[in-house]
């Protein structure tokens, strides 16, 4: 084994050492250090490599395109470019419209700002924004959530201008963390909201939506304000006397429609434009059937008297201070972060198919200066919408121009329009909301975690029992304190692997994974795959000493060799901390008082650095730190020869 | 290369095929794969294997040897033991005696609860713990803590009847909390209090308390409750009229005595008894001293009348329900926890030096019905002395048995010797608890925490700064979030390397490390070192592509062949989850899009059978995923050259 791995180092009968040497790389200082774990940390994406070896001038030009990603592509902007975005602003802008009135329905604000919030923070994010394919406007899950925290604080039916006031607050506040969090290059926060968490939540947040719509569908007027199922099921079956059939056939017949544009969209892609104007169709039509047969005089409500005019100023209203601006800035951090998982997640992923790059801290600054000027001209938080996004890009947008031409719909809409929605039925909003958010309910996604990970399924069951059962918070609660146990976890038990021989070869590989690895007698191999710190260290001393002990147990049992020497592979250690260094010396302690060798094989540079500093380095001697596992076990072998030699 | 490797693996000239198979291991079903992740958890440790193949009878001794770890002793123990733990039981009882006297002060419990916790608890230690070394009894640190916390309920001058009863409360609950991790196997909460954070705690807190001293050494009677610096230099010189001389000439003699002795004990370790007995013998002097002078009529505080008698019974005063039963639970949870750090580390310190094992949860469990039998018998919370213990181990203690032979000079004090010490002045316990709580400023170990880890020091600064100049609390805090800061920053921030050729080897490796390694043209190899999960797959990804990005740019100014392979060598990533599955399949996307190749080297068992479990491995194809790097590059060399000769 060793002369086949010496000629295969060679391969020219050339003489060289068997063993290569693991040398201690040049120290960095303090402040290299720390300025290179910061740097990861907070710009790991690079974004000011671009700026290196330019002319004053081109970076100047440079500075300003990071800052408004607009003057990226106004410059090469084009009429064939207008036309897209045209066609896609419109699509989008019909689907808007009677979504933002239901939607502000939930946050618990009058519809018309909800129609301000598709206005002002769309213009905002074309400035701003990197994303091409979002599509900015009120939100289900961010509406409910904001409700839901809303309420706790003022009651919007007996104070609705300072609840309104408080809205203002919230979005302000959750302004000011989004941007700040961007500013900073915080983003990372978000990244600690686990995948399976946010389905579970999404869904759990979808069905309650859907819920809360059956007060509108079925025209109820004492409708809870709890959001667990279990209250509003004793709501909806508590007023039975108040349900409205005439309100119930109108809605269940549209959300037929709805639904059933949706499936075949799904089905037949070219089609995504029926279910993409099916929303406003179904609007005009029953808005008309009203107007014509006048059944709000037999209870179905409507939407009623919607103020014309463009977004009022709101800046006064905001407050700065005191309990209520404590509130709302709770209410706005939530929110902050909710909008910004979605809103950053979904220009992730229209980036990714359209092969462009999203710079996540920099799209938190646009979201946060979009709310601050939104909470300054009386809209609440905006942020990207999956549903509306996604037919963005099917109907082929280019740029964030479509998200201006949306913004001047809406404009049209709050200039001229909105008497005609006075006839529109509330319940065909609803039905309008409970075919947007059913798109949130991910079943695939939920099928593969439940596949890939039963632990990540748990996390998701979790938060979608949590938000269905109790409340959007205590969901979210669990979502978060889910994600933060897997990660520590993770971090307390490592993975540690006996390793074998794979026959034939100079690979040592996990004995468990390869059952045809061959152990080496009188040596254990371990491999220990994950950064050595005070969370693990005493798990690892332990987990080694414990294949230690089983191994010698099985040898006594089959009179096979003593182990003599114990190699730690550090393949994947990147980092050791002090409590790892005292893990390993309490461990070369015990190893020497049952006369075992220790022996290191490949660490790293950081690894080797701390070794040699903290002179356990020297105390173990280097000779005992190998360049490969396969040459620690070469020249453990050796030794073990030599010394049954000797005893012979 | 290629041939080479194909001779090196055979040796005998055989024709084996060039490239291993990664088989997708047997799949296991949700309840092997959760109970697998369990078990590891909370039984790493295999607390159960010796059971295993053993007669019911055998089954049934072990398991009375698990429960009460005296039976393992017990039987063996002999004359020669007897003498050894006489010896070092005497000796840590004349450091506890006094020491006691003086932690009682410090949780603001009078002077006789002090030594009644040094009865009962190590009696209870002495049959239900592990470890022979440990010495129990009240420590500074939970001592100061208590005193802090429970002041904060209730003026121990003003009410010192509950305070005494909420005291008695919190050790209750702290038991139970001790207990309950135990038996629950939770132990690894304390693993997430970072050693650096310990180290810089235990030093404010060390300095807090001898600054507390000032009091009784210069016989302050208005002194502060507050423990911050600041507070406490005001009380000291706003009372400069207040002080003493006589009780400051004592005091600082003493003081110079236990210090020389200390140092003298530290240079010659055989010499180690006379600062043993050194406490004892300043309080026998200093008392005679007073008794004979009777300073004690020139103002100098004496510790005055201690009830005779045994610990009278406490279960009646414990708090059981009501706000005050909440507040003792949450100071019992905190002092469990430090009271656990503490005494488990001391614990796991003096078995690594013996060679013997201790497990962490079984030793919970011991402290947890110690601390609860005290409560019940009139004493605060008791655990492992680290200076006490060290004494203990120098004079050559044997078993638990020297807490026996402590606890029985204790009864013998409680029940002849108390009214000896009537005339002890106040100023010599402060003295022995300066000189006492001096060894826990661990100079050496911050010195080597600065060495290795510069972010680590910073913890242990941060905990040190917060209990020195705010309170024990906030330092408290500071060490966990610090703590928790540094675990999420290492999963968010996993290590990545570009691999190179080290030449003349199939071994591929980090190019900042080695920079002799080779990048072979057309192919980009890079390795993760870490687990993929939720919280850094979003980095990950970027991180990729950024190298690629890197090496692409560099090539075009060099003119190199394009990148058309990339390698990612998952060997240390030991798991992943859906996000980082999501993030492999935008990845492969964003590569096919650039003309490249994506390639999977050496994936251990859970790994592929994810990537199996989602398709991905179907979507990339299996002959993407190659055993090794060096399989990988030549496989793609390979496929380069065709190309290159097709063109041709």
């Amino acid at each position: 084994m060793a002369s086949d791995e010496r000629e295969s180092r060679t391969g020219h009968g050339e003489v060289v050492p068997l063993v290569h040497k693991v040398e201690v790389p040049p120290k960095r200082n303090v402040f290299q250090e720390i300025g290179s774990e910061l740097w990861e940390l907070f710009f790991h994406d690079a974004p000011v490599d671009q700026f290196k070896g330019q002319t004053k001038m081109k970076k100047g030009i440079l500075s300003l395109k990071f800052i408004f990603p607009i003057l990226d592509w106004i410059p090469k902007y084009n009429y064939k470019m207008l036309i897209a975005d045209i066609i896609s602003g419109c699509t989008i802008a019909s689907l808007a419209i009677p979504q933002d009135l239901g939607y502000a329905k939930l946050a618990g604000v009058p519809p018309v700002n909800g129609l301000y919030s598709s206005f002002v923070p769309p213009l905002v994010y074309a400035v701003f924004g990197s994303s091409r394919d979002i599509a900015i406007g009120p939100v289900a899950v961010v509406s409910l959530l904001m409700g839901t925290l809303l309420k706790q604080e003022i009651d919007p039916i007996q104070d609705p201008v300072n609840y309104l006031k408080l809205a203002f607050t919230a979005t302000f506040f959750c302004g000011i963390f989004q941007a700040g969090l961007g500013v900073f290059r915080l983003g990372f926060v978000t990244e600690f909201l686990s995948h399976a968490a946010i389905v579970g939540f999404m869904a759990g947040a979808a069905i309650t939506i859907a819920l809360q719509q059956l007060k509108g569908l079925l025209n109820i007027t004492n409708f809870t304000t709890d959001t667990d199922f279990v209250s509003v099921m004793r709501s909806v079956f508590g007023h039975i006397d108040e349900w409205n059939w005439r309100s119930i056939v109108i809605g269940l017949a549209f959300l037929a429609f709805l639904i059933t544009t949706k499936t075949m969209a799904k089905k037949k892609k070219k089609l995504f434009w029926v279910s993409a104007i099916a929303p406003l169709t179904s609007v005009g039509l029953s808005t008309l059937f009203v107007f014509l047969t006048r059944v709000d005089k037999h209870g179905v409500k409507i939407v009623g008297h919607i103020k014309k005019g463009i977004n009022p100023v709101s800046i006064g209203d905001i407050f700065f201070s005191g309990s209520l601006a404590a509130a709302g800035a709770k209410v706005g951090l939530i929110a902050a972060i909710i909008a910004l998982t979605e809103g950053v997640a979904i220009g992730r992923t229209f980036a990714a198919l359209r092969d462009y790059h999203i710079d996540g801290n920099k799209e938190m600054i646009a979201f946060g200066v979009m709310n601050l000027c939104g909470s300054f001209t009386s809209c609440y938080v905006a942020t990207g919408s999956f549903s509306r996004s996604a037919v963005n890009y099917q109907s082929g947008v280019c740029t964030a121009m479509s998200n201006v031409i949306m913004a001047i719909v809406v404009l049209v809409t709050l200039l001229v329009l909105t008497p005609l929605f006075k006839y529109t039925p509330n319940c065909i909003l609803s039905a309008i909301i409970i075919s947007a958010v059913l798109s949130l309910i991910d079943l695939r996604a939920a099928l593969l975690i439940w596949k890939i990970d039963k632990f990540d399924f748990l996390a998701c069951l979790g938060a979608f029992v949590g938000v269905f059962f109790v409340s959007v918070e205590i969901g979210l609660l669990i979502a978060v304190c889910i994600s933060f146990v897997k990660i520590l976890y993770n971090v307390t038990r490592p993975h540690t692997a006996r390793l074998g021989n794979i026959p034939g070869t100079n690979v040592y590989r996990n004995v468990t994974q390869y059952p045809n690895a061959t152990l080496v007698p009188g040596i254990l191999a371990i491999r220990v795959d994950a950064a050595i710190y005070f969370s693990n260290s005493n798990y690892i001393h332990d987990k080694i000493l414990h294949y230690l002990e089983e191994e010698m147990q099985r040898l006594s049992k089959s009179d096979g060799a003593p182990i003599k020497y114990l190699i730690v592979d550090l393949t994947p250690v990147t980092n050791i901390d002090t409590s790892g260094i005292i893990a390993f010396e309490e461990l070369e302690k015990t190893l020497k008082r049952k006369n075992i060798q220790l022996a290191f094989a490949n660490p790293g540079a950081s690894v080797i650095i701390k070794l040699d500093d903290s002179k356990f380095l020297a105390h173990l001697g280097s000779e005992w730190v190998f360049f490969t596992v396969s040459e620690a076990i070469q020249v453990c072998t050796m030794l073990l020869n030599q010394s049954a030699s000797e005893q012979v």
